[in-house]
């Protein structure tokens, strides 16, 4: 028996979100390793052994799965979102790299919806023209780099999507984005809130950077940043925000 | 009747990558509108009228999504991978901003894998620290921009995913981006070519930036350009490439 490692992408919540390609691996399963919420997804049933592990044992995680599988097992790494936008598919690669051995095993990795594009897809088409992901959590790198980046992006006039805005123990590293903003883009700047998208919770906050305020981002929440030629339209309900595909000479 | 607009991505390419939202959204529709090879992704059945367009009308084709919808007609609008990705959702908006009578209809984006995120997981985890996405087309902005841009991104040691690198019509400006790429990146960077993914056609090349050239893109590429901190694991077949976590200070 010849085991496998998929690194698969469970989207942003809603399982109408999930891939086929995604349900079909969970269905082929033996074994099903991640993070507790993203693991309690996962339907039990005989033959599938479900592993849940806690949050920031990332490479243990990883070990754990790619040694599975050299035992023979079929096993899936569930991420949610995108599991190579700030999840599980580089943890399980920086592993294979420490361990040889594990360059040989069949590893495959499932795309799937970032927390970003849906979020993106919920507001209108904010992200609709040139754009940076930014992970805003300083827990595995310096904050002089996600600064040095968020100058550079606003230079550029991308849009922006940032991850991980803001942890229960460093909330501090969102209050320096928003000053680092507001030093680099126009007041009326357009900032989306976008939380727990396509669960229960979800809610979408339309602000301009003016109105921003640190407790409208949590770890739950992605934050996208329009360039400064995104439009809002407003209408009953929440307004259509979206990027125009041209920029004039 | 009430008619809606639903603008729905079709992945890259694979039907296994096609979320069962969007495979809902094309059963109840009863008008597809899309870009000709787009709209052929959708199976024909009785009371569903198919919609074909050339490329380069994105306006007229939104504005015509739009008015049937005012009928009554409940129109999806096909995009190839995310629909707010360089594709559909941007031009429905500005559509509707330019005829204030659209933005009372029901209107809807629905996410789907971007060619980006699919061709990364192809290859490993390339994207998986900060990143940013450019369209290198210079039919809708200034080449200027594009450069800029291209510089900004080497500098904040973004890794980068471009979209449209090369049509047949203007060739020379992935000829530029590639001298722009060997002004600002170490020689042995990271580039991935991704053909065609999913498809049977599908083609993935990883080369060093000194050995990349021109002719390895075309219009159905996506080009994946790693950090500094970007990673090569060789084996068997194509290798691994993934972009660590963790950036030391």
């Amino acid at each position: 028996m010849t085991g496998w490692v998929v690194i698969a992408g469970l989207g942003p919540g809603a399982e109408a979100l999930v891939t086929p390609e995604v349900s079909d691996a969970l269905a082929q399963a033996t074994d099903i390793v991640g993070y507790i919420p993203y693991v309690r997804r996962v339907t039990p049933r005989p033959g599938l052994t479900l592993h849940e592990s806690d949050n920031r044992v990332e490479l243990d995680r990883a070990r754990h799965a790619l040694e599975m599988a050299q035992g023979g097992k079929s096993v899936v790494v569930v991420s949610s979102g995108d599991p190579g936008v700030f999840a599980m598919a580089a943890a399980v690669f920086e592993a294979v790299e420490a361990e040889p051995a594990f360059a040989a095993l069949d590893i495959r990795v499932l795309p799937g919806i970032t927390a970003m594009l849906a979020a993106a897809a919920r507001a209108g088409a904010p992200l609709g023209h040139d754009f940076c992901a930014i992970n805003l959590s300083d827990n595995l790198k310096p904050w002089a780099l996600i600064e040095k980046r968020l100058r550079l992006a606003a230079e550029g006039d991308f849009a922006m999507g940032f991850y991980n805005p803001r942890s229960a123990s460093r909330p501090e590293g969102f209050v320096r984005t928003l000053a680092v903003l507001h030093e680099t883009c126009e007041p009326e700047r357009v900032v989306i809130f976008a939380r727990a998208v396509s669960t229960a919770e979800e809610a979408i906050r339309v602000v301009a950077l003016k109105d921003a305020t640190p407790d409208m981002a949590d770890m739950r929440t992605v934050v996208l940043v329009g360039s400064s030629r995104t439009r809002v339209i407003p209408r009953d309900g929440a307004p259509f925000v979206y990027t125009p595909r041209f920029t004039p000479a």
